[in-house]
């Protein structure tokens, strides 16, 4: 991607203000009046020099100050004599900025902007809330129903876009790798200078001391086009699947790399950290490795955008407290809650193994199943993303295409099922849900307001709900895989003896709508029946 | 039942010789020659007193003979001035028999018969084999596909037809109270003598000094019953579902009870002991009764009869030399492995929760978990039971009746798929199938031999199985729902790669049909894929 591009992206942001203000200026202060939404993306972008290694013998920052509070922000190379420095203003009003950097070039540039209120669809970055949960920074609930598509970010244009078509309006958050892993179809775009590689584009040789600036654009519009989506990009910083020694850089190279990324990417609203994927694979890193790359990506991101890390077989202590939240491989929910006690944070199941039909075994479930892992994970008061991969994806028309989780065409059944679950939740809750523990059938709520059970493998074919008695109820059967809600007729109060469908996997959700005025009727709520 | 009823019963066993001999002679020595076939039932049947406490007062047991091998079997008290020795020979042959008594009118008396082999149908008792698995006395295997019918021995006859017509033919063994349990139908037949019972039967005064043997003689009925049907009687001792006070009777008197229990049931061929049902739900016991009441009845059995005690929430510690089996309550078949390496013993799970429809969470399994679970078990090296609660027994014609668990209608559906995994379990292995750790997926079956992959809820669209190259194996999928089995074409050496239903809960199953001569042709077994 050419800086043009870049440019004509950041447009989308910055209302079309960036170009002849921070660039066409040419290092001397703005006089323009730029405005740009809160949360949206600024960016100083300033001509300097590209001799020697502008990577690393160049330091760029800014101060962005409203009033009495400054933001100290990094800015970057991109190659070309190019520099910027990318900022996400959080409040709406004026901003100056000034510029710092060892090239006198770039040093002492200043300018400002007006931050406009958002607008429609952009609710700002998320963060953890109510202890278990999300929101947007606008206070928006925000509740990870997400997906994978780890090549997303650079692999080829079709992929990309068969792979944000099946996301828009089912998923709103996606995997996504920043380093590549190797797609399959001859040499690919690297972050590093490549030379000497074969005729697939291995056993070259990295010059680890400067960027491909092209690589990183790329991923950044590929990161845009998840925002226009509503989709948050889960960033994963480091991972196992690698071709070309990017797993096993000496250490200063993993930091030179991390503060590059987070220079680059840090502005833009709707990224979220994953400091690895299944980092206990990655055997030439320790722990300690681990630990210091969150450190090093809280220092460098200004924004403090959500950080975690995703395990294999080994599950990292999430109550280290750089971590904001847990990010699992597994399918255990029942564990769930003691998980919440131990790291006081909220618990997103990213790897619940996949939808599909391959032969590994992480690889071949049914939509049911997977619709059931979502419930199952929801009624525990945590969340899952989805993944899909299909053999067929290796026959017919589009042989040719990589499969939904590196990024390719949506071909199974349990996506609709789970942004219908998804949008329940939304009309549910501003919250989250919480499991009721002990609850003799799992379910999830709010007491006294709202009742979610879900029966998994069990069929009773009546219940006595123990509703409490000082408020009424509405209820309604789901049925989570036909993606059906039938409301049953008037309300409940106190213990309520409802006939169920006779048929594993429903679901029920009672709404409180009325309190219930004088001494309340009918029976005291009673503990629910025991074996 | 009358004492008439009784010898018809045996008769049945006794090949209509046990009435004149035993019982029309009269305590005097036999002359006719009486034949009982191997693995029956001899009975001594003896004139005595009815003065005071026959059940307490008088000892009577008998030393059988074949030739320098002597077996001494106790006796009890019948009712009515009728003692009875009974004997199950283990051995053809003639036998010979002395009895001895406290009463000189028992003391003393001797007889022969001749023991004959056994007729079709009659495999003798069954124990443990190879290590985790079972078979009968004349090795004939036995593989362990049960149900749960509580009230058997005890209910009308109503009830214990409808139960019997459901098991024969489809299950094996059955969990059933020597006990009674509540049937919730007014007063109930007794074990004990009961005195000023309402009008529910309840809240009256037992004599724990005796018994009421109309009790045990329908039981006894109920037993013979099942052996006719094919059926082991696995009998629980102990219960807590009491409604009378038999689980919190003195020591004495459960000490007392289980001798007379054993006396007059272990020369029943199909007879196991279940210590007890659900032993930690048994308030009134320590863990020191249950371990004596193991070894008492192992003291009192001839026979060496196969023992075991199940458990609600905490495992008995089933490595205890006196007992024979794990009977469990649980569906963690994942842990079967381990179980088996700390027990060296066969596994039943006796209750992994329930076919049918009502509120509690163990009672309203669908039929296609159930079917689920018993595939799991069965290649996990384990057995399991089977057991339903259907609410709609509760309403239309059949209301009257209890549900199977207790002793009624059959009303699920996966009966059948039960009996279709036993009858493909029965066709694979004289043995049993053990589990092959580290399978890949879920398999069992025999190095070289035979392989039974389970694939659960996984459904691969293909899978490459590691075969051994040292065999030719035939194979058929297996539908365990459907219950189906399709033959593919062909023989499999070595890796093979075969197309598999796109469907969860399938099977597949390898003979070995012939030796490869010669060096194998095609690729050395491999270990299979790995995530």
């Amino acid at each position: 991607m050419n800086r043009r591009d870049m440019l004509k992206m950041s447009a989308a942001t910055l209302a079309g203000a960036l170009e002849p203000a921070a660039f066409a200026e040419k290092n001397s202060p703005q006089t323009n009046a730029i405005s740009i939404e809160q949360w949206g993306l600024f960016e100083v972008i300033l001509k300097g020099s590209s001799a020697g290694n502008p990577f690393k013998d160049v330091s760029l920052s800014a101060e962005f100050t409203r009033e009495h509070r400054t933001v100290k922000v990094k800015g970057f190379y991109d190659g070309d004599g190019i520099y910027r420095v990318r900022f996400m203003p959080d409040m709406t009003g004026d901003w100056v900025y000034r510029t710092t950097s060892s090239s006198s070039a770039l040093n002492g540039q200043t300018g400002r902007f007006t931050c406009a209120p958002a607008t429609s669809g952009n609710h700002g970055p998320v963060t953890t809330a109510h202890r278990y949960h999300f929101v947007h920074a606008d206070g928006t609930p925000y509740f990870p129903f997400g997906t994978t598509t780890y090549a997303f970010l650079f692999t080829k244009d079709e992929n990309a876009a068969n792979s944000l078509a099946g996301m828009k309006g089912l998923f709103n958050k996606s995997r996504v790798c920043v380093l590549p892993k190797p797609i399959g179809q001859g040499p690919q775009i690297l972050p590093f200078p490549y030379s000497g590689g074969d005729a697939n584009g291995r056993h070259g040789t990295s010059d680890y001391t400067r960027f491909n600036p092209e690589y990183f654009q790329l991923i950044e519009k590929r990161i845009m086009q998840l925002q226009a989506a509503g989709v948050e990009a889960d960033c994963i910083l480091f991972h196992p699947y690698d071709a070309w020694g990017y797993k096993a850089m000496p250490n200063e190279v993993d930091d030179f790399y991390l503060r590059y990324v987070v220079a680059r990417l840090s502005a833009f609203r709707n990224v979220w950290w994953a400091i690895a994927n299944e980092y206990d694979l990655v055997k030439a890193k320790t722990m300690s490795d681990w630990d210091r790359f969150f450190r090093i990506v809280q220092e460098e991101d200004p924004y403090g955008h959500l950080r975690s890390i995703h395990h294999s077989g080994v599950i990292y202590d999430h109550s280290k407290p750089w971590c904001t939240h847990a990010s699992l491989q597994s399918y255990d929910f029942e564990k769930s809650s003691e998980r919440r006690l131990a790291w006081n944070k909220p618990i997103v199941y990213d790897e619940i193994q996949y939808e599909g039909d391959v032969e590994r075994r992480w690889g071949n479930l049914s939509a049911e199943e997977m619709t059931r892992r979502f419930w199952l994970a929801t009624v525990r008061g945590s969340y899952a993303s989805h993944g899909e991969v299909f053999l067929s994806a290796e026959n017919g028309p589009h042989a040719h295409e990589s499969s939904w989780s590196d990024a390719g065409r949506l071909r199974g059944e349990s996506a609709p099922r789970i942004k219908f679950l998804h949008d329940l939740v939304t009309k549910c809750t501003k919250v989250g849900l919480n499991e009721f523990e002990g609850s003799y059938y799992l379910s999830a709520g709010t007491p006294n307001e709202l009742y979610l059970w879900y029966f998994d493998y069990h069929r009773p074919a009546r219940y006595t709900f123990p509703l409490p008695n000082t408020a009424n109820f509405e209820a309604a059967l789901i049925d989570p895989f036909e993606m059906k809600e039938t409301k049953l007729t008037g309300t409940f109060s106190g213990k309520s003896r409802i006939e169920l469908p006779n048929r594993p996997f429903q679901a029920i959700v009672f709404h409180k709508v009325s309190n219930v005025t004088g001494k309340p009727k009918g029976e005291s709520p009673t503990p629910e029946v025991m074996d």
